[in-house]
């Protein structure tokens, strides 16, 4: 929820005069987006976001995450289009950050997701697969499960500030995860970060998905995972077994999943409560006085991750 | 720059429900605004702003507020205009908050000002000081000279840890400026916070003025004051003489200042860098580690005091 990185005037007008876009005639910070420093920009042709990226965008993946987005919506996904500049690309440096323009999505997102929200998103995120199968570049997930255990040890000298024996709860959750972590699933390409904030809807129907910049090439259950602990459970901690039931139809009424994939829904389902909880707690343990950004609870992932461990197979979460 | 307050779907929609302005499109939140949580609301109609006024601002005086608004853009003054529902009313509840909408300023504000922004700054304080003239109800400035002396004894017992003797300095210095304070000059409606942030441009011209939350009834001149320090100092802390003319002239074109308002230039300069420096002091001193907004640096406005107070007249700051 920031803006991290402050656009001069005449570094915004030389940056526009690469593109056939007109020049600026409104320009706002977004208080959306954890990781990047986002704009509203209005030129005298159309709406679009501007994105500065921020330190935790690998430069070097950039290419790839512009180029996904290209290609979903190339396959009728609605997603934001790098705009490119007269040069071609879509990719300059501004304000010392690497910037990209893209188009501007209508929607809202919602604030507090209903059952009436899950099956649209399944239906989105299957498609989402569906669509990423030809595009063949491949991104490793850092945040996969081989980047848990340097995550968790980034953390493990102050984990118990955050919950009594967090630290060996958590090391004892992560090894079993790791030996158990299904190898044989179907991979492809992966949004990894389908949050509410990150899926716009118009009259009850999907109207975009935004912030690709956490996807990678990875088992396509495990986004599904994600989707189930982001979208599925209360603000008291339940999970909502007509949520997951919606969600997981309205995947399926696109891409069935295998039986396997059924079967290792409860581990996928751990490893994404992982994943968030370890870099909620990091950045919880970490965040300066004073910073941009409220770290999120880590313990909200806490509880879901030991819902996720005493679910048994597909049916803890289609009831 | 933060949004404080989030606005679930189903209350949008209700609250939507009671104007004549159609359904949101696109709703993001705005990362600028320190005060208020602020939101960039497109409905099937056209562009608004959705303010939610969090705990600084006193609600008694929200109807002050927009009542300003609404009479400064009756005068010719562009600037945010209160959208009244069916019911006649600009301002409800909606979560939790008082809330208002009004209407969407194209522009872009200066990150870094220039000579070329100064005069029509001048000439817009000016306009809307007369503008100003018709609005009967009076505010109190409660961050006017009354109010310095309790917002610096609620940062004194620390004010040494931003500064060397900086509680010491400030003592003496706010002694001095209450005890030569002047008492008689023309009064009016003044904005009192018409930073950069606050001032959208459009072709090197000014596309409207947001922000009035601050706004109150005191010295026109102090509001003048209160630009030469946001505006016309350099990033290494020097005083620019060429945008404090600019500002001066373009201010003077449309109302020429008396002889005691130009001779007390310095003393209001210093009050008006005195005011700033105690608010962001007490932040400074006061935001809780992970906050949403960063406190800005209160020794800034301490040199801007301390070039005041050499300061001879109004030729220091017209060369």
């Amino acid at each position: 929820m920031a803006v991290y990185t402050e656009v001069a005037d005449d570094a915004l007008s030389a940056f526009l005069s690469l593109y056939d876009i007109g020049e600026a005639v409104a320009f706002r910070g977004i208080a959306e987006g954890v990781e990047n420093s986002n704009y509203m920009l209005r030129t005298t042709t159309g709406d679009f976001i501007l994105t500065l990226y921020e330190k935790r965008v690998d430069p070097a993946d950039l290419p790839w995450f512009l180029g996904l987005m290209e290609h979903l919506a190339g396959q009728g996904v609605t997603c934001p289009q790098p705009v490119r500049g007269q040069d071609g690309n879509a990719l300059r440096m501004l304000a010392g950050r690497h910037a990209a323009i893209t188009t501007f999505l209508p929607g809202v997102w919602p604030r507090r997701p209903q059952v009436a929200h899950c099956s649209p998103l399944g239906v989105a995120l299957a498609r989402l697969h569906a669509a990423g199968e030809s595009y063949a570049p491949r991104r490793v997930n850092g945040l996969g499960p081989a980047g848990w255990r340097p995550l968790l040890e980034r953390s493990l000298g102050r984990a118990d500030e955050v919950a009594p024996d967090l630290g060996e709860e958590l090391s004892r959750v992560l090894d079993r995860l790791l030996g158990d972590w299904p190898q044989d699933l179907p991979e492809g390409q992966i949004h990894a970060d389908l949050f509410p904030d990150n899926v716009f809807f118009l009259d009850q129907r999907i109207s975009g998905l935004i912030d690709f910049y956490f996807a990678a090439t990875d088992l396509l259950a495990y986004d599904l995972a994600i989707c189930l602990n982001a979208w599925c459970f209360e603000q008291d901690g339940a999970f909502n077994v007509t949520r997951g039931r919606a969600l997981i139809s309205g995947y399926q009424s696109v891409r069935p999943l295998t039986v396997a994939e059924a079967d290792a829904m409860p581990i996928l389902a751990q490893g994404a409560a992982l994943r968030f909880l370890l870099t909620r707690l990091y950045d919880w343990l970490n965040t300066p006085a004073g910073a941009l950004v409220t770290p999120k609870d880590p313990v909200e992932y806490l509880r879901k991750l030991r819902f996720h461990r005493h679910a048994r197979g597909l049916s803890a979460y289609v009831g």
